[in-house]
This record gives structure tokens, C-alpha cells and sequence, in this order.
């Protein structure tokens, strides 16, 4: 990978259909890719099972959430099953003005809005293999009642045609394969030739003159 | 990585100045990209140690170069160090138009003309760790006279400043992570978003016709 440390940071946004698997994608890719800061969101959810305040979400009240947004501190939110998200502006901006890499792994209608504030950034939609295998995950999450269930699939059906506004899609078949197609895609992008690949020639230059 | 049957295959244009191993990198990517054709050149000079006619380039006479040029058969041709090479149009476009990816390794001067041509192509650009690094590349090859290699370094010079033409870089410090790079620069490609994406969602819209 072609590292320049003056340069800003890239802003991984991974969003997809609930249930999509884009967590678990996220969590594999991060193990690899420890330079890499993960967003940590804001909800007013009730945590699940093993997650943890600060790591997987910082869980506030309502009210506090409210107070947030009264202060634009946000990047995005949203009302999703009636719980508010959202990511602090704050936190994403000041990583990628030092160079940092950011992931960002949220909800569609979050990604839409970061989309808006930062079109920059490398928006990346997981799908799942079939509307079937995706009904099969979110049974084994355990989380939904028959009639949540029942709207989450049509969600997600609807979901898929936001794909157009995503620059890279990846289907979630096998975890393996799919963590291989992310990490390929960031790869991929630190090796773009973008106004930074000044400091790239400059190497070489210095080289010549030191001759 | 997300296959797509009817759409255009992808054409690969890897270049960047003599010596600084576009070879060893494609030849290896290769290996295990073998949907990938790769697009054998044709050239007037004369075949060096281990080199095969058909595999490695078509050599020809400069008759029969001549006579394919006026023919207008050539994507892209250039005349390198007093030798002439190119590529014939039909062989790359008739793959790219059957959904087959092609990867044409090429002088820089070719590919230049290739991005005339076809600007849709992805361009990479391999890059030496050093000028004293592809000094030594170069040495180890044993093909050039002091005269030839001055020249040569002052051309690989001269020709990084090119990278801004092209889409990626990769710069060759070890051979194997210049070839994840040049395979996750592929997988990213074929994982983009665009105008074939269509077939990716009637898959999920099949699905939910059909349950």
C-alpha cells in the first residue's frame, strides 16, 4: 500500500440493508487494518446482547440526543424502528484533517445524509446473496418480532435500488470472501493517483538531486 | 468478487518507465487471474534470453510492421530505443466486447495512445522504489550498454512525471505486495458500481417474484 502522511484521510462509509451482515464485515476488516478508526455511533437503542456502551454504540438517552442535535453536532441521523442514530461530525472531520482513515458503518438513510455533507468519501453497499438468506440471519440475530421482521424484508427490498448512489457494492455470500473484496477496495483506493501524488514524485526528485 | 455475464470486460493498460518490473507483476497476477487475457504485443526487436514468440511478443519483421500500420490494425504503436511495438485493435476490442477482462502491459508512449482511444480503460502505472533501485533492475537484465542506460534512467525520469495520466500506482518495493496491490486495484474495479448494475438488482427482484 502507498502510504502519504500529509494527505486527509478516507472516509469509509459501509451501509446496506439491515441484517446484510455489514458489522460483521467491518469488525474483520478493522482486525487487519488497525490504522483504520472506527466511527463509534450514537443511538438512543437499548443495547443487544454483548454490546458494549462506547465500543459497539454510545447508548444516551433521548433527551440527550435531542440536545445534541439542537447543537448540529451531528454528521448524520436518523429514526430507524423508531430509535434515533447518529454519528458526531466532530470526531469523523478531525480524524481525516490529521490523515486518518475513518470507517463509517451506518444505516441508509445516515449514509444518505453523509453522502450530501461529504460526497468525497467511498460509499460501499453490502447485499445480502437472497432476500432468503437475509430473512435466515435476522431470524438467528433473534432481535425481531414477526411483524418487524415482516418490514425489515420489505425495507430491504426497497433498500437495494439506493445501490446507484454507492460506488462500490459487495455481496455478502461467504464472510471471508467478502472481508477479501473490502480490504481489496481500500487497497484500491490508497492507490489512487489524486492531487497527493505530488509527495509520490517529489521521492524521486529529492533522489535525483541528492545524486 | 461480483461477476457480471453481459457487460463489457474490463481492459487492464499497466505501464511506467523500462525496468521498473511491470513484467514480473502481470506475469504473476496472471497466474491467478486466469479469466484475464492478456494481450500479447507485436514487435520488430529481437527476442531476448528466454523470451517465446506468441507468449511473450509476436516477433516481426519491420516489412510486416510497416504493412499492419497502414492497415490502421495497430490500438497503439511506438517506436522505443530504435524498435517498434504495438498492439492490434481487434485482438483487445472483440475480447472486451464478449465481457472478457484484458490486461495490455505496455511502454508508456502505447499506452498514451491506448487512453486516446479508450479512455474507459483503468490505467496503472508501476513505479520503482528508487532510481538507484531500477538502476540496478535494469543492470541485473544485462541488455544495455553504459550509452543505453544512461539514457534510460534519464527517460524513467522524465516519464514519472506521467503518473498524473493514469488512474493508479503502484510503486514495486516487493514483488508480492505489488501484486495484492495490482489484484485489489482488479477486485475493486470489478466491484464498482455502474451502469451494468441493473443485473446485479433483478436478482433480488427474480427472487421476490418468484416466492
Amino acid at each position: 500500500m502507498n502510504e502519504n502522511k500529509t494527505s486527509k484521510g478516507l472516509l469509509l462509509v459501509v451501509s446496506g440493508p439491515s441484517g446484510a451482515g455489514k458489522g460483521t464485515i467491518c469488525k474483520e476488516f478493522l482486525k487487519h487494518n488497525c490504522n483504520v478508526y472506527p466511527s463509534v455511533s450514537t443511538t438512543t437503542r437499548n443495547p443487544r446482547k454483548k454490546e458494549v456502551d462506547g465500543v459497539n454504540y454510545h447508548f444516551i438517552s433521548k433527551e440527550s440526543f435531542n440536545e445534541l442535535l439542537k447543537e448540529e453536532a451531528f454528521l448524520e441521523h436518523a429514526k430507524v424502528y423508531g430509535n434515533m442514530y447518529g454519528t458526531t461530525r466532530n470526531t469523523v472531520m478531525s480524524k481525516i484533517n490529521e490523515g486518518i482513515d475513518v470507517l463509517l458503518e451506518i444505516e441508509m438513510q445516515g449514509a444518505k445524509q453523509v453522502k450530501e455533507k461529504y460526497p468525497d468519501g467511498i460509499y460501499i453497499f453490502i447485499l445480502p446473496p437472497s432476500l432468503n438468506d437475509l430473512k435466515k440471519r435476522i431470524e438467528k440475530r433473534g432481535s425481531e418480532t414477526p411483524e418487524s421482521m415482516e418490514k425489515r424484508l420489505e425495507s430491504a427490498f426497497d433498500e437495494i435500488g439506493f445501490i446507484k448512489e454507492y460506488n462500490y457494492y459487495i455481496i455478502n455470500d461467504e464472510i471471508e470472501n467478502a472481508v477479501n473484496v473490502m480490504d481489496s477496495i481500500y487497497i484500491a483506493e490508497k492507490s489512487k493517483v489524486n492531487e497527493n501524488i505530488n509527495n509520490v514524485i517529489n521521492r524521486y526528485k529529492e533522489e535525483k538531486a541528492n545524486a
